[in-house]
């Protein structure tokens, strides 16, 4: 065996009562992460000096909380998302008081990762929006007929929506059948684009069992959808880059996080949002991060929310920066705070509100379009 | 849209300050798991009505631990388990003070699961033990070459293991290649079998890519390959249950945890061990589920170990009770505590341990093997 060399680098939260605990969290973190054999049984060379996970950086950062850096050789993630996951947290996932804070990787590793297809500049592109927010909502409530929530998709892109995706819960269902609603649906917005001149996508939910998931792709593909969410925390990180990576689909993804959430329930454990929301999503190939905004039904904090938007964005060699796309929480009354996070570089996810707003949804859906249109920030105070 | 009536039911544990807020929060996950729609906007009829999930009981606990069993229409699930999860904890997930407890499944959505192809006793089958706790270790550490970790399976197996399986941390890296080290381990295994006289499975991991793991598990069929390990936390439950559903494949399926420990980390939010370990895993076709023992390096306690037994074997319509795999903490000073937890009905994962115990895999092998020979428990006893 002869490593490269290139490492990559995890950063750990890691919450114990004194030093000596962090310290052996730390060497835990080391061997559980990818050997998972004690220390003084391993051969000697390169297992012990290089497979093994070595801290590089370790800081005390307050009370019970120590800033662990561990950087394990690249050739333990077999080059691929599945199991670089596994090497990230795998079995720590199961350990109290270990929480990935983020991801640092050469190029080495993510040049085997062809990340967002579209990324900020190519969604702007679909739906034509050079530099405003854009603006999503979701086809509900579950039970709706596909003829009914193909009308409610007419009605909304005709008012200007950029995005109109099915409420994650839509599945396969009796009421609204995977084709028959895709069919619909995408039918209905395309001829709202034909009518009102404009460029919405209709992006069907394409979460449902693995073997089916490809041909639900393409078949949704072939009716005219624009894009697909799907929910990895459902479906597997890798099969939502498998739909991502794949050419002859070529269409945006959104990530929903259903099923993710106690990843992220607890500061003590799982993973960053940051992370979580932001690199992994986009390592997966995701265009766009759904998550609740702050000051919505659910608990995200404005630093959280935050940090999703800048892992979304941060630097990550080739890899596409992406859209946060929080859910919830818009008025008039909160656009300042929301640019304050946000700037232009985000999709506004509007469901209930929308219909809250008034009987008519294409008035509604226009007032929302208005909005982001009055709401573009000047290039120079971002 | 015509309902069965049908309706699947989900206990979980909501933590509130008082009951007010308990029951907030209850009414909050009828709507949340559904239709994610305020009430007050839903069309009258068969939506609010039926689809929208119903509270079925209330109960105080303790302080501030309530228990709400909450029912939904089977129909809302598409009868898949993708979006069975989904609604069972999709975006509630993502709420803090709610666990999942346990699922009650009725006939007319447990029948759309095949379930463990193989269960306890088809495992016990393959491997010709009729009633004693059956024996598995893994093969490692990851940085062995293919050659080294088939001649530690040949040595393990010569020695009277049951089960060899792949260290969840073996993929496809360079020094050990899935399809090369698949080839030589089954092959070693089969020749110890030979020489033995004994039944031993090799069972490799076929944790990767998404558009890959079928095929790795086809390779690994015909290369004599005895079952197949999978973390579905990776993964995905449903690549799992397309595992163990493929005919052409019939290969008992170990699941692993690997990546899963956020839902069980704190008591106020996830999902139970008994549930996810237990219900989950064996609805998604696994026939034995891993995870870590009590007493060993990871932190869960007797009664959850217990719990996850429970959940392997509670009554489930035809889903076939499935083997705990408990790992770690295994030794002749623990047999009698072991016994009060698990019986004859485990399989013992005999990690780091086998190479603690001596120089000679095989002599600890068959020490290990004459231990779970000794302790099986009478009948009367259980």
């Amino acid at each position: 065996m002869a490593l490269s060399g290139d490492r990559f680098r995890v950063s750990y939260t890691v919450t114990a009562k004194q030093e000596g605990e962090a310290l052996e969290k730390a060497e835990a973190l080391c061997l559980e992460q990818t050997v998972e054999f004690p220390r003084d049984l391993l051969p000697p060379g390169e297992i012990a000096g290089s497979i093994v996970g070595r801290v590089e950086t370790f800081d005390h950062l307050s009370d019970s909380r120590f800033h662990v850096a561990v950087s394990y050789a690249v050739e333990t993630t077999g080059f691929e998302l599945t199991q670089l996951l596994n090497v990230v947290f795998g079995n720590s996932s199961i350990k109290p008081g270990i929480r990935v804070e983020f991801l640092s990787l050469p190029d080495s590793l993510l040049g085997t990762f062809k990340g967002p297809r579209f990324g900020r500049a190519g969604l702007r592109a679909r739906v034509h929006a050079d530099r405003r927010a854009l603006l999503c909502t979701a086809l509900k409530p579950m039970g709706l007929s596909s003829q009914d929530l193909a009308d409610q998709a007419y009605r909304c892109a005709l008012g200007g929506m950029d995005v109109i995706k099915d409420d994650h819960g839509l599945a396969n269902q009796p009421f609204a059948p995977f084709r028959e609603r895709v069919r619909l649906c995408a039918e209905a917005v395309e001829r709202a684009n034909r009518v009102a001149g404009t460029h919405c996508i209709y992006v069907p939910n394409v979460t449902g069992p693995a073997s089916e998931v490809m041909d639900m792709a393409r078949f949704a593909k072939r009716a005219g959808a624009g894009g697909l969410v799907i929910s990895p925390g459902l479906a597997g990180f890798s099969l939502m880059q498998q739909l991502a990576d794949d050419d002859s689909l070529d269409l945006p993804i959104l990530a929903h996080p259903a099923f993710l959430g106690s990843f992220v329930t607890s500061p003590e454990n799982g993973i960053s949002h940051y992370a979580l929301f932001g690199q992994i999503n986009r390592l997966a190939g995701a265009d766009a991060t759904i998550y609740p905004n702050f000051g919505g039904r659910f608990s995200f904090s404005r630093d959280e929310c935050s940090s999703i938007a800048a892992g979304a964005a941060a630097s990550m060699g080739h890899v596409k920066p992406i859209f946060p796309a929080p859910g919830g929480g818009m008025s008039f009354a909160r656009v300042p705070e929301l640019l304050e996070v946000y700037g232009n570089e985000v999709i506004f996810l509007i469901g209930a509100g929308l219909h809250r707003h008034g009987p008519d949804l294409t008035k509604n859906s226009s007032y929302f379009r208005q909005m982001v249109e009055q709401i573009i920030v000047p290039t120079s105070v971002r």
